[in-house]
Formats: C-alpha cells, sequence, structure tokens
C-alpha cells in the first residue's frame, strides 16, 4: 500500500471508522507514514483518526508530528484521551509538548499521571530550550555494577519496552552517579557471570544539563555515539540525548544558520506552514536595519557629490568595486561562520587564520583588478584604470577582513556568529568600499 | 587523564615507544581522543605512534581522522602495516581510503586482502560519491528468514565482532532478496523459540545504490532509523547506511551548503587545513562571474549618466534600494534553497508559494518605502520621495522574486539550488534595481 492508499484509508475511516483494519495495515508500515498521512487532515479529523489506534502506536505516530501540530491536535482530544497519550509518550517528546499546552489543558494530563512521571514532566519541561537538558530524555535503561551479565540481561528484558533505547546502558551507584557505560553488543558477547564492574568502561563520554545543544550535537557526532549521558553539576545522571533526537537538533541548527546567513530571523516553525504575517515579522527587522546602514553608503556619496558631478562615468565602476568587496566579504563570512558553527574553528584561532586571509584576498583583490582595470582603460584612461585597480585590492581586501572578523567578533561578545551575515556584511563592506572607491578617486584624479 | 597530557604522553612515546603503557592508558579512553591527540604530529610520526596500538584501535583510530590524512598518513606506513590496516577496517571507510590511494599503494595493499575482501573493496569503491552506494558498509548482520530466535541469537555472537552495527538485522534468502527487518531488541524480547520470519518486519524502508546522500539522509532521519538498507535494482541487499556515517554525510551538505550559500566553491576539505592556493582557486571562480555581472548594474548607469549628472542626488539612494532589494532577495533565497535541501519544499509547491512571497514581498516594500520616503522628500522633495518610494516597491518585489524563483529555475535545470546564493541573487538584483529606480527617476521626473 503506498502513501496514497493510505491516505484514501484514512478518508474512508473518517466515514465508516474500522479499528481493527487499521491496525491490520498499520502493522506492516512504518508508523511515520501515518503520521505524514495526517497531514492535510483538519486537527478533530486527525484525532479522530489517532484514535482508532492502538494506544502505543498512537503516542508513536504522534511522536512524528510537529509541536505545533501535536498541541493543535491535543486541543482536539478528550481530557481523558489526552491524560492517556501523556502517560504513554516518551519523556522527552512529552515534556516538549507540555511546555506548548495551555494552562488549562496542563492541569486536565497531570493528575491522569502518576506522582513521579508528574514529577519528570516538570523537571523535563524546565530546562531552557536548545539545552542539553531540553533534549534529553528519562527513558534509559540503569545497571548496578555489583549486577552479572545474566542478571542485567534479565532485568533489561523487562524494562525494554519503556526505553527509549537499550543498546547503550547506564552504570549507577545509589546516587545516581554515573560509574560507566555498557554497550548490549558487549553485554551480549560477555560471558553470562561476568560482573558489570569488570565490563564497563569507565572513562565516559559525557554532557552537562546546561551545555548548548551544538556542544551535544558536535559530542555525539565526533565519538560516534548512539547516546550520550546528560550529568548535573553533581556528576549525577539526569538523563540521556539519543542520536536520533541530536540529528533533528543539528539539522534544525543548520536550517537556523542558513535562515541567519539570509538575514531572516529565526522562523522557529516549518517554512511552508508559516503564516504570511510571521514570515513578514521575521524578516522586516533585518530590512529595517540594513535600510538604515545603508544610509552611509549613501551619506559617502553625498560627501563626493561633486567629484561625480565632475566625472561622472565614476559612477559606472561602482556596483563593480563594492559588489566584489561585499562578495568577497560574504564568502569570508560564510566560511568562518560555518567552521566556527561545527567548532572546527575557535576563537583562538582567529590570529593563525587571520594571515592566511589576509594573503588570499590580496590575491583575490590582485586578478579582480587585473580583470576590471582594462575596462577602466576604456572608458576614463589609464588614471582612472589605475584608480578601478587599486580601489579594487582595497575594496576586496577590506570586505574579506570585515566578513572574516564580523563572526569573531560576534562571538567574542557571546552573540551567535551567525548573525554575521551575507547582507549584514555586504551594507557593511558598500559603504567601506563607497569610501574607499571615492576617497582613492578624489585623491589621484585631483577632484 | 585529559587530552592535554594524552598528547604529553604520545611524544613521550615518540622517544621511548612504551606499547603496553599506551595501551593501558586507551583501555579506559574514547579512541576518538588518540586520534584527535595525532593532530600537528608529522605523517610518519603518526604513524609509528598507531603501530604501538593493536591492530583494532589502530584500525579505529585511523576510521576517526579525515580522508586526507588518513592518505597521507598511508604513505608514511610500510606496505605490510598498510595491508594489514587495510583488512581491519570497517568496509566503508576501507574503500574511501582506497579511492585516496595511489595506483602503488593499491597494489601494495591488495594482496593483502582475501578475495573477497579485494571485491568488495573495488566493489564499494566504485560507487560515485555522494550516493547511497558510496556511504553503505557491508559489514552487517543477516538472518534467514526459517532460522529461531535462539540460533540467530547464537549466530549474532558469533559474527558481532566484525560487524559495524548488530542492532538492526536484515532477513534476506539465498539471492540477497531483502525480505525483512528486525531489531536487537525485538530479538532479546522474544522468546527463543520464535522463528524469524514471525518476527520480521516486512515493509521495509530502503534506498537504491544510486540514490543522492541528501534524499538518504533525510529517509533516516524521517524515520528515525538506526540503519537503512540499500537494495539495488533487483532489489538485492548491497549494504546498509548507519546512522552515524548520515549524520556526518548531513554536516558535510550543511556545510556544502553554508559555503555555496557565500559563493564558495565545496571545499572538500576541512577550512582550517585547506592550503593557500585552493582557498584561492575555490574563491576565485564566482568572484570573477559576479564581477562581471555587475557590468550589467554598471552598463545600466551608464545608460542613465545623462539623468544623474542633471540630478546626482539621485545617486544618494542608490545604494538603500539596489541594498534593500539584494538584502528581501537574500532573504528569500536563503529560506528557499535550505527549504528545498531538507526536503520540505518540492518543485510542486512552487506555485502555492509565489503568491505568499508576493504578499510578503509588497508588504515589505511597502514598509521599506515608508521609512525612506520621509528621507526623499528632504533630500529631493516630494517629486522624489514618490520616485524613491515606488522604485522601493518594485525592487523589493523584483529581489523578493529573483531570489524565491532562482532556486527553482535551477532546481528544473537538474543544478543544486544552493547555487542561488547570496552573492548571485545580490548581482542580479543590482542591475534589476538600477534600471528600476533610474527608469521610475527618468520617467516621473521627466529628466
Amino acid at each position: 500500500m503506498d502513501n496514497k492508499a493510505l491516505r484514501e484509508l484514512l478518508e474512508q475511516m473518517l466515514e465508516s471508522p474500522d479499528k481493527h483494519q487499521l491496525r491490520a495495515v498499520m502493522e506492516n508500515r512504518h508508523i511515520a507514514d501515518f503520521a505524514d498521512a495526517l497531514d492535510g487532515f483538519s486537527a478533530p479529523q486527525a484525532a479522530r483518526l489517532l484514535d482508532l489506534l492502538t494506544l502505543h502506536d498512537h503516542a508513536e505516530a504522534f511522536s512524528f508530528l510537529t509541536e505545533e501540530r501535536q498541541a493543535e491536535i491535543a486541543t482536539a482530544m478528550s481530557r481523558n484521551d489526552l491524560a492517556a497519550l501523556f502517560s504513554q509518550m516518551e519523556s522527552d517528546e512529552r515534556a516538549d509538548l507540555y511546555n506548548k499546552l495551555t494552562d488549562e489543558q496542563r492541569q486536565a494530563v497531570l493528575p491522569g499521571l502518576a506522582q513521579a512521571e508528574r514529577d519528570d514532566v516538570r523537571r523535563l519541561a524546565s530546562y531552557p530550550e536548545q539545552t542539553a537538558g531540553a533534549l534529553m530524555t528519562s527513558d534509559y535503561a540503569t545497571l548496578k555494577a555489583h549486577w552479572t551479565v545474566h542478571k542485567a540481561l534479565l532485568r533489561l528484558r523487562l524494562e525494554a519496552p519503556d526505553k527509549e533505547t537499550i543498546y547503550q546502558m547506564y552504570v549507577i551507584d545509589k546516587f545516581r552517579t554515573l560509574l560507566g557505560t555498557l554497550s548490549l553488543k558487549q553485554l551480549i558477547l560477555a560471558s553470562p557471570d561476568t560482573k558489570i564492574a569488570d565490563l564497563m568502561l569507565t572513562d565516559v563520554v559525557s554532557v552537562n544539563v546546561a551545555d548548548d545543544q551544538e556542544d551535544v550535537i558536535e559530542t555525539i557526532r565526533h565519538y560516534d555515539l548512539l547516546a550520550i549521558p546528560v550529568l548535573d553539576d553533581e556528576q549525577q545522571l539526569v538523563g540521556i540525548i539519543t542520536y536520533d533526537d541530536a540529528m533533528d537538533a543539528a539539522v534544525e541548527e543548520a536550517t537556523e544558520d542558513a535562515q541567519k546567513s539570509g538575514s531572516v530571523a529565526t522562523l522557529n516553525s516549518s517554512f511552508k506552514d508559516i503564516s504570511l504575517g510571521r514570515l513578514y515579522s521575521k524578516r522586516i527587522g533585518w530590512l529595517l536595519l540594513l535600510v538604515f546602514g545603508a544610509l552611509f553608503s549613501g551619506a559617502g556619496i553625498a560627501y563626493f557629490e561633486d567629484i561625480i558631478a565632475r566625472n561622472v562615468a565614476l559612477v559606472f565602476f561602482l556596483p563593480l568595486l563594492v559588489g566584489s568587496g561585499g562578495n568577497a566579504g560574504s564568502q569570508a563570512s560564510a566560511l568562518m561562520v560555518r567552521a566556527m558553527a561545527t567548532g572546527e574553528v575557535q576563537m583562538k584561532d582567529w590570529f593563525s587564520l587571520l594571515g592566511r586571509e589576509v594573503m588570499v584576498a590580496a590575491a583575490l583583490g590582485f586578478t579582480l583588478a587585473l580583470a576590471v582595470s582594462g575596462l577602466g582603460w576604456m572608458r576614463g584612461g589609464p588614471d582612472v584604470a589605475i584608480v578601478v585597480a587599486s580601489a579594487m585590492v582595497c575594496v576586496v581586501l577590506a570586505g574579506s577582513l570585515i566578513g572574516f572578523g564580523l563572526p569573531f567578533i560576534l562571538s567574542r561578545f557571546n552573540m551567535d556568529p551567525a548573525a554575521a551575515s551575507g547582507p549584514l556584511v555586504t551594507t557593511i563592506v558598500d559603504a567601506t568600499g563607497v569610501l574607499i572607491y571615492l576617497g582613492f578617486a578624489s585623491v589621484m584624479l585631483g577632484l
């Protein structure tokens, strides 16, 4: 059954619900396809369709929806259904959904949970977004150091259905201090009476609950981990982050950075579904800021108005020169911002990279100068050619250094280097380029 | 022992090698830290240090190095050592390294491998980069449908040490046709005499060996898979791709797109380590292309030279207007390129999104027009204010539509939409903006 057929089945299910037929179909399909097929149904319809699944599948399908969609559908569900769903969801996703519910909905779902679950929801929901705490789950498997492999496997079989992963296990003492980790592979390969203490790895890669999610992603990726333990300041285990959540977070970070590179404020929602008004508000801020930034270029031109009036041919080269500076600057900032986002480049590298950037920018500037000097000669003679060529070298050099330096400066002041977007760099370089070019012209042509 | 201490230990190991001490230290450390600590050592030094590890750890540590670094160190190794390492590496990484070796090195390592391994290397190395085939490994665990759970677990214990993952298993028939998948979790929870055929999931999410790696990443992420099976055109299982390789590929793709967004050709190597010459060559191409693109802006200005000469005050507003158009275009292209890269937006969405873009762009244009019209009045009276305001609306609209449409057009011609970079959009919008603004001025001011 392909996705279109599944959708048609769902439409038919709205008319004449048949939970047995639907469950039989879903037995052999990935539940993510069900979630996809819900696209386009209204929230009450989606709630009715989800209700036809087993509670386990219901929670699973729900987990593949966006958070906005989850909250929308939750509103269309009865208090009892929502409470039942809530107790079945994975702890990290439950906490994320909890943060999106209204106070009234929260009051409806909490009484349906056991005290320990209630505490868990409140605790997980309390961590700030984009931190390790907000990404982590509390559904992980723990072992005791004095257990044997045999006992560990027995316990794991009992607990497995409720855990997000059982492939990575955590050995803790009675204070929840993390003593070591163990993979299911190790457990399966070991002889049954080996002690966990003799098998576990004690030098554990972990993150702190307050760490930024970028660091979490980078650590998981660097060490090829399936999951990473999250510790509080007392080194106690408070949760784990699984690779799939880290991967989602990585894609989200890359999306944010891509949007920032175009001077768009973080959308925080799907691009396809965002409303007109919100898309406007995410774009207008930077545009207004940049248009006032462009005033400096205008002011530069106004300052040299007499020179332009006396030699209007100069204006011909203005877009070439300031454009090239802006382009070289955009290149430099795109390279730096990305290298800083992946952790490849850090603040301490700035000086060693500066030398390289100067040399590359000079080479780029000379090449471009050569390319346009002929044109300068044709349109204005040797004098103009020299002005245009030397301005080009300086503008490209200035542009590159602005694009190279801005991410570092922002980072130095604890701002996201990704805010050094192409348009911001271009606007700053434009003003600089106008001054350099017309300054050169006024001095060298004696205008 | 922290990373600095590990580095000092390695320095000491070069003076007086002690493999027992080193192996004891590494027993409790993640091998990735060893790979990190090799940074800064010369290739022959790194080869000597790696040689102190067990062969297994040697291969593991090697896998955490970049491919360039691997090839460099391989050159410093003896033929025998390289052959031994080669037989121990994971099949996907071995094939990647093979592709980086010289012919002479290839001749050196192949005879050290069993015939089956040799075929495997040649086969995996033959797939084009950025396809599923190039990402996949052949170290996966397969089961037969008629086996019992008990037998499957016994076999798995035997094979586990050589497999990249045993958490996801693949059920095949004698023609290697993929019949279903099974997770280790299912296997552990099932009773020992259950048949694999009764346990496996038969509606398997898979990719074709020729699929683009972007699709692979998106599928793994969408379904939260630990690994995805790769099939050939005959639906036979030829490999699997694990989540960690997909995650690395995702970060690589995001890096490439980020570089393209700044009009830099794909570096294909670490930004920090790239040579001056290569960095220059990755940047100069686009810069030259764009400088000639900027000639159109220059030509536009030259065409209206008389008008500018008669009203030099107009030049003041040029950077504001064309800048705003470029910025709005950069925003639109950044949003589109990213939404297309994550698969959120496809070609078929183009028409429905166009309407929204027009409305948002018009709203942005009117807001910016309002913001600058006062300035126009001040500097040139009501006439100039009207010219500037109406040009602003049109330039922002044109810029947005260019930024919005270019990724679609590139994609339509089977080019990467990410090539619709900020600088390219800006350059095209600049020329358009010059024509719109000075055109409006010439008509409306009757110049």
